[in-house]
């Protein structure tokens, strides 16, 4: 590819079928990843169409949120705070529970990860059903920060996830 | 903090005593990530620290892997290859068991993410004990890849993991 080509970043997603269960379709973002062309444009995209909000820390839950979250929180010069699963983080911490089809699953977040009145950019691969994204929107609410917007590379629209994080801002590169 | 200060990294690393078990005390990464400028200044030195090294693509594992390696590719202008743990990647893939202390422990890769003959440099956080990278060590073997080093933010040198990394470089940027 010439330095010049324009490049579409869903030429870099790759749909395997039938993932994790029959009659869906994953969206594997590892193509991307591999290619650091791809990587940096996404990456330059998702700083692009945050510019007019006003952002102070990038909250991002495990794993593959710290994988777009980390490059942009240092384009961006702010901080970002890891979400976790439960026995991770080691010191004083919100947790948040949430129901999930079968049972419940729980995230953590230090306590001193975001502070009163801070303004949080939620930033994920992927929307899907937005149960994960909807738990760490609780969770910062816990510590009343305001959330600005919640960012993704790939948002699956016939999911419904963003009224599950409504009023805050759905945000996205890729719509399917 | 003036801008011209230098940064010490150490002073963005929490020490928290008694996790995740009794006596063991737990270097927290979070500060770090908190600071954009102690972030930056650790990538930075990073890549530094590999600038004599030949190599083609980056491999980590997850999750706090990922929150060096992604910043570190983009740096240094390569790809980037996730390790998971099972169940999470849906493509072809290479999978590697290793025994923990109760147990064992499985890792992923995905077959297409490293070629035969390429330079891989595996990057973590932190190493301790180094089962997990030994694993990444492996599996990456199994693509008959050439592993060019082993960076980590943090070694805690008294645990002897370098040892199970050998013959392959352990570079680290804070050594306890």
């Amino acid at each position: 590819m010439s330095n010049d080509a324009p490049i579409n970043l869903n030429d870099f997603i790759r749909d395997v079928q039938d993932f994790p269960k029959p009659g869906i379709t994953f969206k594997d973002i590892t193509p991307l990843l591999l290619s650091s062309p791809a990587f940096e444009e996404c990456i330059n995209q998702m700083a692009e169409k945050v510019s007019d909000l006003e952002i102070d820390v990038i909250a991002a839950a495990e794993a593959r949120g710290f994988l777009f979250a980390a490059p942009l929180a240092l384009k961006l010069g702010i901080g970002m705070v890891p979400i976790r699963k439960p026995g991770k983080l080691p010191h004083d911490k919100h947790s948040y529970s949430y129901e999930l089809e079968y049972g419940t699953d729980t995230l953590e977040m230090h306590v001193d990860g975001i502070s009163k009145g801070q303004n949080v950019l939620i930033v994920d691969d992927l929307l899907a059903t937005g149960g994960t994204v909807e738990a760490c929107c609780r969770m910062i609410e816990k510590c009343e920060a305001n959330i600005t917007g919640c960012l993704f590379l790939i948002h699956l629209a016939f999911l419904d996830g963003a009224k599950k994080l409504d009023p805050y801002p759905v945000i996205s590169l890729l719509d399917y």
